[in-house]
């Protein structure tokens, strides 16, 4: 129908670029936080599904049959699993069912972001939040990181400075188990750290607690909010990681107060009901798989790792992180990692450039996130090896790449 | 956690106020667009979602594995779907799988309607579609409908006073199929009309045409987009109506350059898998379960029609719905639907007050929408005989009900 005649719609001024046509996945695709597929619990996912459909079809019949927080078995297989693992006590009234965690940053930015207001944040930082605050018109202001997460300290003077200026604060976000880029999980004692540094300012903790699941070893700390006297903390999470992407099905935690306000935005009629009635049917198994996505996550890490230090070698700085799925790599000037992103895309490698990843992008243009769930182990070699072959050609770096110079 | 320290985020000037405790289901429920537990296809539903989960599972483990648009097989069948059904030559391309309708209305109004602009739509409208025009600080400029929908001089009117005034026209909003309240279903010519009346003005249509399946007798028109040589026309349609709105599942059909602009402002990482899958696979049942559909609900229909006739005989006015799941009916002076809403809502009973249903509020305000979908034929008389004894006591209106005075 795109005739002579066509019409274009008056966009208004603004608006993103139009999408680019979908070409299908990248050969070597080390961004977006797929998982493997062999970890997805297909055969669990498809009795949960078939028994739910077969006994609560007619449900689906209604809009939000139990309410707006969402289906009440997934509820309360959420807020049984976040008692269990956590360590917060949950009250299946404090939970929001979602549908994605970006739906519970899109909730709480609505509510609590508006433009001028600053957001304190990890400096180095998962894009899609980043995004969203600036959309708001609001200021994602870094606070810098170290092995440990966001820096007590840092955060100490970023509020004080926030307040001797007068800036409104929207909330404070932090992602303290399985930091997203930079994988690592903040010891308890800092979080009660922060906690005091919060109620001092008198703001709000949004605890994004999408990956923590995903801790190899060691088991995770209790969730800011599960230390939290003052219900400051909201919090999130999401069977995204866990469970499957494609899902899209997540949770929101908070007192009722600000459930309720946060419930007053979510004007889509309900999250999609199938997911919910599987969901809820999963919680027997949710241990034990957890377990499993770990050991077989820490191996993939261990891989990408390798391939880093045989292709990149010192020139790769990172720290291997404790859970999750990617590695945060930073490379010596003169590389930019946005350059390097364009040229590696356009030869099948996708990467996240640090730039995009950090609250000041400024201090990510030489970083790099390297996501590793979803390529084969194969796939992570081969691409790491080609990611170093296109930075050599376009920076000279890496000189040595398995222990031979190719300069 | 509530406790005497209790924290209160600093919540955004002007959020809607906090949702009101879930309380369950009223017992008379005639609002919602819910549809009828027997009609939903559970069998088929289960055994597609055990398919589709048994044979593309490992598939939940990417965000949108075919790309932003959605499932392929699920725009293959949403495609093929149109084709047959709408008269509309429809693309897998041309086709944005999205979260409900209520995301397809999300995306166009984020795309062309911003603050001051007009968006004529019929008189009578959606509240969910008033409702979202005006969060964007946009008015919904009421055109006058008949027993055929939108009047085409009265568009021609608005239109052009709207072009002296200097408003600046979003887009036009049309239910033409099973008018969203009045049931109404606007015949081909006069689809035309609109169509040369919109190229007069160079403006761009909506069309909603969400209960487009739920026609009960004779069969649907071609939709607007089918008659448009333009490709002025964006197209939803949704799975809530024929299928069951608990799937949250909803499709947008335009022009693959107004697609593209659409999909850059899908920003929540993908529409839930597993219901696309599912819906994927339901083509071949798809015609029959509509027809099977069609006509449990004019039977329905026929019985809420009944039980207005007895209970409020001439007092309550009302045309036939020619679709779909609600009647519009007008009471007389000195009834005022938006207290009787309330009044009922305390006794169970739970109406749309016409006021909110309007694009001017004061032209509904002695109407109702009454959905009849849902509730059982027992629970529709006995819904409308309570409604009308509060509406009495209220108002004094009915005089008489089923032959008996009771004033």
């Amino acid at each position: 129908m795109d005739g002579p005649q066509g019409h274009s719609p008056r966009w208004l001024q603004g608006l993103p670029a139009p999408a680019p046509e979908f070409k299908g996945q990248p050969e070597f695709n080390f961004v977006g936080g797929h998982v493997e597929a062999d970890c997805v619990p297909v055969e669990a996912l498809r009795e949960a599904a078939a028994a739910a459909i077969a006994e609560e079809g007619g449900d689906l019949a209604m809009y939000n049959p139990t309410g707006g927080k969402g289906h009440a078995g997934c509820r309360r297989m959420v807020a049984e699993m976040l008692t269990r693992r956590t360590g917060m006590p949950c009250d299946p009234e404090e939970v929001l069912i979602v549908s994605g965690s970006l739906q519970a940053l899109d909730l709480v930015n609505h509510a609590l972001v508006g433009p001028g207001d600053a957001v304190p944040c990890e400096l180095e930082n998962y894009g899609g939040a980043l995004t969203r605050i600036r959309a708001r018109g609001a200021e994602p202001v870094g606070v810098r990181t170290d092995a440990h997460g966001m820096v007590p300290e840092a955060l100490e003077e970023t509020l004080a400075r926030l307040g001797r200026e007068g800036r409104r604060v929207g909330y404070v976000y932090l992602i303290p188990t399985v930091q997203n880029p930079t994988g690592t999980v903040m010891p308890e004692e800092r979080r009660r750290e922060i906690l005091e540094i919060a109620a001092r300012h008198d703001v709000t903790l949004f605890e994004d607690d999408c990956y923590a699941d995903l801790v190899f070893a060691g088991g995770r700390p209790k969730a800011i909010r599960a230390l939290d006297p003052d219900g400051r903390t909201i919090y999130c999470g999401t069977f995204s990681k866990q469970i499957a992407p494609g899902l899209r099905l997540g949770f929101l935690v908070a007192d009722r107060p600000a459930l309720a306000q946060l419930l007053a935005l979510k004007s889509d009629a309900g999250t999609p009901a199938i997911e919910q009635m599987t969901l809820a049917r999963m919680g027997p198994m949710f241990d034990e798989h957890c377990a499993a996505v770990q050991t077989r996550l820490g191996e993939k890490c261990a891989v990408l790792c390798e391939a880093l230090d045989a292709e990149f070698g010192a020139t790769a700085e990172y720290r291997r992180p404790e859970g999750g799925i990617f590695v945060w790599a930073t490379l010596p000037a003169p590389v930019d990692t946005t350059r390097l992103a364009a040229v590696a895309a356009a030869e099948g490698v996708a990467i996240n450039p640090g730039a995009e990843w950090c609250a000041d992008p400024d201090h990510g243009r030489r970083s790099l996130r390297l996501c590793f769930a979803n390529p084969s182990e194969e796939t992570i070699r081969a691409g790491v090896a080609k990611l170093a072959e296109i930075c050599r050609r376009e920076f000279g770096l890496p000189e040595r790449s398995a222990n031979v110079s190719r300069v």
